[in-house]
């Protein structure tokens, strides 16, 4: 009677329960399964489902809500009425083959369980890049807000390429670490990874090849392989990118950008040397590559200023310079920039107009606020001590618990360990057993497919004693898995 | 010697003065013109390149500002130095063919030109759907501002589809419209427009058919285009879009969706009978054919509330419902919405991340506000009473200046009017002629291909006197044409 052929399926971006409950009313709605019936238990259709039994209770609990069942004491749960459900039971139309056609590719599986469990305010998150509340200065935008509260403030559409006020304050900012630029040749986005999209939808052809870091970040996205791109991955060495593998590749294919972190590496926390800087910048040039440079983390070194960013090398206008104040002061602004020659500005900025018809006007006020006053310079001061403080109590736990299972480097800025454990183990399985403790790690294979060997440890959410818990119970589940 | 063989090309990116400057500066770094050269009049040169004299001054001045060319009273225009160029005069990376491959097509040349002219504050803006800043209530915002600096507010990335307080505030207002449906169908989005990004990216394949209304604002924009779909033009008659013509259609191909306007239409001000929703309801039933209702001018009605949007009559979960908040309130919010099934939503949701990781905190918390406190409803009150004054000024000026020479419908709400002249004229003609005069329209041409017989009139942004004088210099630019 309880031919239940068909398990949730993960890759589906509608929740497993809500996967469930729509199962089980169709076998209402087709009187496969007629009022009385009573259903297997919670614990069983979960073994059945291939899931938590949690998530059961949820589809329960909606199926609840809608009057199609009802749970006795101790008694099971039955079908109580399907006439409800039979009323509005017009097949509804089915939007699947929509959902699988389009040109965009779903987020991964793991990305998509990652976005969700942060959702999840129990949850400890050990794999976000996201600055914690605490470390977003409130009081000093509530301060802007009052400001604003008081001026007249403009609410339109705005300019083409953003603010022009904002875009003044970021070249000034911009000269601070020797990028010299003008207005015209800034575009503000929302969000450095709206950058991405505008280049990835502007300037590329489908089949291009994108030479990037390996690891990188960028493979935890679909950016590039939802408009069709190639990716190639060039390894790197201490001082950064490696040019000799760089110009091996080059050689073979003929790559159309190149993809970089110089600062902070995002996963690795590398910081490229001057020297690789000035190389690699000449070997572009030569080769005619241009570089997208992403330098979202540059504000968080703790003991040195990290070294100028390739764009500040740049004579032949060959880098795109990607900015922003999400990781250094608040992600909710959603303010990032990109600086390149006016001719490509001109064309992305034609795309966002396309897109979204500009950035948020209040955004971008508070942005420019920040930056006339002052403040932005003065909160990454304050940003740095804290950021370096929860770097340390990561630092004393790992050496505390991980000393014999892993080693790492130790980061000079920026918000994660990368953990190279000492033997690999599955990777996944480690992930679904810390989300069961409440502990959201992002595993190394998001940054480098099926490496099995890597964590990125995050210490820029959790409070300090929940990253000192979450370090330890991770040891343990390695060790687990080790056995 | 004065070989120039080139024109700038009005479909790049680069504006006209800049591609000139840029050909000059070439010249003199291949020693083609070599110091001491004088330069052709400005006059001349405007004739050669096919540009307004103005493009030309602009160039001079950009090449006089970097040192190179230098003008003497009465004697002409010379190349002055190019030494300081020649230094910087390394082959600058090209990144023509970068910009042309792009996978996303540019706006449309006349697009473009109406975006630049609008950053002009000299311009008389009648083709605009931005409502001016005098209808923007500025100083609720800045009480909402105000109300915000006393708070905590969350400068996180916050949830995956969007603030939880705002989705359930836009439940509420949808029920005041017939639309039943719950925070986890709402996505909110960057404006409407992203809307139609999210939609296109995320839920129709390359080739796919798209039905829309013929004219439609649809084809000023490439979103669909951009991405490999193709359209098809439905025509409408006095109670909206025809059910015959689209059955027609649908017979001969198998679209894959209908959008449509189906309240204010854009640009004819149409607005769908009662009956003929339910009818196109039913038909898009029988059909399976999904429908992505824009309905962003709803609440700009003047004297009787349009019907229902089609979302409130559609209970198979066929209709993907747009809203937002920019054209009634303040398009520099960025606040919209899309309401639909909760698989489509998680759906659109995941594109929405990989794209801008979500809309800014600080516009959801004041659209939130907004509602909660009830002043968008007062909103919505007082600025009914503001665009219909700004109609009926418009109306009178209409029938001063155009009775004999055009036809139009009295709009009952929203923006604009949709004139039909008695006699075809060229379009674009009549744009520039204006844009001499400062006055920038839309022509109909931009909603319907090559028509030349239509002018959308907006009375939106300018104020009371310039709708007067617009409208009148129009009248006689038409007048002068037709001769």
């Amino acid at each position: 009677m309880f031919n239940i052929d068909c398990k949730p399926d993960r890759n589906n971006p509608l929740q497993l329960h809500v996967q469930i409950a729509e199962y089980i009313k169709g076998k209402i709605a087709r009187n496969e399964w007629p009022e009385g019936t009573k259903l297997p238990s919670q614990r069983t259709l979960a073994q059945i489902f291939g899931v938590n039994r949690s998530t059961v209770v949820t589809a329960f609990e909606e199926l609840t809500a809608e009057g199609l069942i009802k749970g006795n004491m101790g008694g099971g749960t039955r079908i109580i009425n399907n006439t409800c459900l039979l009323l509005s039971a017009k097949p509804q139309f089915n939007w699947s083959s929509h959902i699988t056609s389009g040109t965009y590719q779903s987020s991964q599986t793991i990305m998509q369980q990652i976005n969700q469990s942060e959702s999840d305010p129990d949850i400890i998150r050990m794999g976000t890049c996201e600055p914690s509340p605490e470390l977003i200065p409130s009081s000093m935008i509530q301060g802007i807000l009052n400001k604003m509260s008081k001026r007249t403030i403009p609410l339109g559409y705005g300019e083409l390429r953003g603010s022009i006020h904002l875009r003044k304050e970021i070249c000034q900012y911009l000269k601070t670490i020797g990028i010299i630029t003008e207005p015209s040749c800034i575009l503000i986005t929302s969000g450095a990874l709206q950058a991405l999209q505008l280049i990835s939808h502007g300037l590329l052809y489908k089949g291009s090849m994108v030479y990037l870091e390996k690891p990188s970040y960028l493979y935890s996205l679909r950016i590039f392989q939802s408009s069709g791109f190639r990716l190639s991955g060039i390894p790197l060495d201490e001082e950064g990118i490696s040019i000799k593998e760089l110009l091996t590749c080059q050689k073979q294919n003929k790559g159309s950008m190149l993809f970089l972190i110089p600062t902070f590496h995002n996963p690795t926390g590398n910081v490229m040397s001057l020297e690789r800087r000035k190389q690699l910048v000449k070997l572009c040039e030569a080769e005619h590559l241009p570089i997208i440079e992403d330098d979202v983390y540059r504000e968080l070194w703790f003991d040195n200023q990290p070294p100028n960013p390739l764009k500040a090398f740049d004579k032949n206008e060959l880098v795109l310079y990607i900015g922003g104040i999400s990781k250094n002061l608040s992600p909710g602004l959603r303010i990032g920039w990109i600086a390149g020659p006016e001719q490509v500005i001109a064309r992305l900025a034609d795309i966002k107009i396309q897109m979204d018809d500009g950035s948020s006007a209040i955004s971008q006020y508070i942005a420019s606020e920040l930056f006339t006053s002052g403040l932005y310079y003065e909160h990454n001061i304050e940003m740095r001590k804290n950021v370096k403080m929860r770097r340390d109590v990561t630092l004393a736990a790992l050496n505390k618990y991980f000393t014999d299972i892993a080693t790492w480097s130790i980061p000079v800025g920026s918000y994660y360990v990368w953990l190279k454990l000492n033997t690999s183990i599955s990777m996944y399985k480690l992930f679904i057993k810390a989300l069961k403790k409440k502990i959201l790690i992002h595993p190394g294979d998001l940054y480098e497919f099926r490496s099995n060997r890597y964590i990125r440890i995050s210490y820029s959410y959790a409070s300090l004693s929940e990253i000192e818990y979450a370090i330890k119970t991770l040891s343990e589940l390695v060790a687990e898995q080790l056995k």
